[in-house]
């Protein structure tokens, strides 16, 4: 079995696409204007970004101009949360969350406990799904904004946001409903006018763009301030000189994603069938979360009875096979669970989880390589465990 | 006399050094890393942030952990502001600046306000030196911050940044000094330690490094607060997954604009005295600000009489040569006047400056065929306007 490079770990980051690659390099060296310059290289910088922005919201069916661009999904996370709190704290200070958010998120939500906002943490079922009926207990007089992921960045679990948009619209219809769509954007055919999404965050080096960068939609309804201050660029929502190589590369990676879409997808899942059927085969392993279509289709959380999940990250890494370990979640917040330990994953496994994270680069028959690998492994890891 | 391109707008972006765009492009596809992952992609990238911080730590003498990525200049002077003022606002509400300092400060002195902080605003004389005397005056029990840029963006002047450090010394130790030195780093020798400066942002794409990157150097005496939440990246203080390309980049370019840096800004002040000297041949132009080593190597601003700005930027870009227009302050904050403004120059000239600035991929060749367009034009457009 000769070595060689098998790269699972797509939902930390994603290798950017070679066309991504030049259209960021060309806006180095050759268009390389700031937009706010009145001259024709200005005037250059700033077709990439318009052109960029026209991309990604036809992807969404939203507005040129309710796409807003940041340095990356952390940023339009912490905008939505702290930008919709602050503009709109006369009209309540109630938040409600999930307790297995990402930490742009949680420790976002912790800041605004800090400054006398008050948050719910919404527990989730064996699978991930968040509850609805803690959902609509919990919208009250107070509530002005709801923030959900779209799809789980551990297991995959992809959450009801359609029920979670109507039951808002029920309990109280004018508490906005923001998205973290980061694992979920370039995999999913969103449509946050029909689905009831207010505000929607995504990264760029999740879809083989660009790092640093990222975008949020923003409803036009919606009343919300800046968290940066400075020239008033973006219409003076988001200051500093526009990144238009990170804008066009991005643009491009959505526009990329989003073409022969379909096919992109049933391949993602055709590898994650094909990785979940060889786990299920072995002995002592169990697949978290849902499988098929009902999660997402580039993520497979697996626990690996008796393996350290550090010792097995790094085996497969000698034999050039990159992934990352399950449960990473350093939240010291107590609402916060990390996923794992909110779908009930018992405490043997907690420690012995690995997610397999797919791309557009990846093949089955990568897949088939890794499951030889693990065949061998984890097996031989055990032994020297009990020994 | 033949057409050409020439770009003399480099105080508002530079083009990128073709190894900078090299090192861009590598990270994009090939060591895509996330410093996060614990496998070898990961170690790979956290080797070029490493790098990076310690090529840019080398550049000021500082230490490594000093230096903090940031998303640009924007969010550097953001993050100084802003977190300095709450992490320190039990010891005092009142924060110094200047007239004359870019929007990004005095936008984001302007939210301090709202949060009930108190800002003054220094005035500066004829060459655009800020007022030491205001300066000792301003500074009391309450003072907790003082910012002040380096070098002024629209006229090159260079503030007394020692001296001031000097007097905050003298006047309240525990004051903290923040220099945007924005339009500085990279054009002059700084040592913070050995200058009293406490805090300093400095932005990738003006040094010919990559758009969407900064850092801050941060004392780490320096009691501060991040302004963006998430996975704890950057020791908590600034979230997000790291933009690997991005600050390979901004390292390189550092690395390189202080490596025969002597040569470099030798070669920017005779593009600078030489533009000078030819402008002062003309009959009603007025150069602002001082002149040779008394103003920062790149910025020349001058007024034409009778001429509006915005028409002579249009038709020297007729001729292939990129310029600002001078007068550029869109700010309605009542302290703040812009840098024309601010050092008196008169009404019938604020209209009719135009900033040239220079960049390392200039040539005083340049220059020549700048003046002799600018020869041409200005008295055509004086008669046009007559008539």
């Amino acid at each position: 079995m000769e070595k060689r490079e098998v790269y699972f770990d797509n939902s930390a980051t994603t290798r950017a696409f070679d066309e991504v690659r030049d259209i960021v390099a060309e806006t180095m060296t050759v268009d390389y204007g700031n937009t706010s310059s009145r001259h024709m290289k200005g005037v250059e910088a700033e077709n990439y970004i318009k052109t960029a922005r026209e991309e990604i919201a036809k992807t969404l069916k939203v507005k040129d101009k309710e796409i807003l661009f940041t340095s990356g999904g952390t940023e339009s996370n912490n905008l939505a949360l702290i930008g919709t709190a602050l503009a709109n704290k006369r009209a309540g200070n109630h938040i409600i969350t999930s307790c297995v958010e990402h930490a742009s998120i949680y420790n976002t939500t912790a800041f605004l406990e800090e400054l006398g906002f008050r948050v719910t943490y919404l527990p989730v079922d064996h699978d991930g799904h968040v509850s609805l009926d803690a959902l609509r207990e919990a919208i009250c007089d107070d509530t002005i904004l709801v923030s959900i992921m779209y799809v789980n960045n551990e297991i995959g679990a992809v959450e009801p946001i359609e029920e979670i948009a109507k039951i808002i619209k029920e309990k109280k219809p004018s508490v906005y409903f923001h998205v973290d769509a980061i694992q979920a954007y370039g995999k999913y055919v969103i449509r946050p006018k029909k689905q009831g999404i207010d505000l929607l965050s995504a990264s760029g080096h999740k879809i083989h763009g660009p790092k640093g960068t990222g975008f949020l939609y923003i409803d036009e309804k919606v009343k919300i301030k800046p968290i940066i201050y400075g020239g008033g660029q973006q219409k003076g929502m988001r200051s500093g000189t526009e990144n238009v190589p990170g804008c066009a590369g991005l643009g491009l990676a959505a526009k990329m994603v989003y073409t022969d879409h379909d096919a992109r997808i049933d391949k993602l899942y055709a590898i994650k069938d094909h990785m979940i059927k060889g786990l299920q085969t072995m002995d002592g392993v169990t697949v978290h979360g849902l499988t098929g279509r009902d999660s997402a289709p580039q993520i497979v959380a697996a626990g690996f009875e008796g393996v350290r999940a550090e010792v097995l990250l790094h085996a497969l890494e000698d034999k050039g096979i990159y992934v990352s370990s399950g449960s990473a979640c350093s939240s010291n917040h107590p609402g916060v669970s990390g996923t794992l330990k909110g779908i009930g994953v018992k405490d043997s496994l907690l420690d012995s989880t690995l997610r397999f994270s797919f791309g557009a680069f990846n093949t089955e028959e990568e897949v088939d390589y890794c499951l030889e690998v693990l065949n061998e492994l984890v097996p031989m890891l055990r032994r020297y465990r009990r020994a």
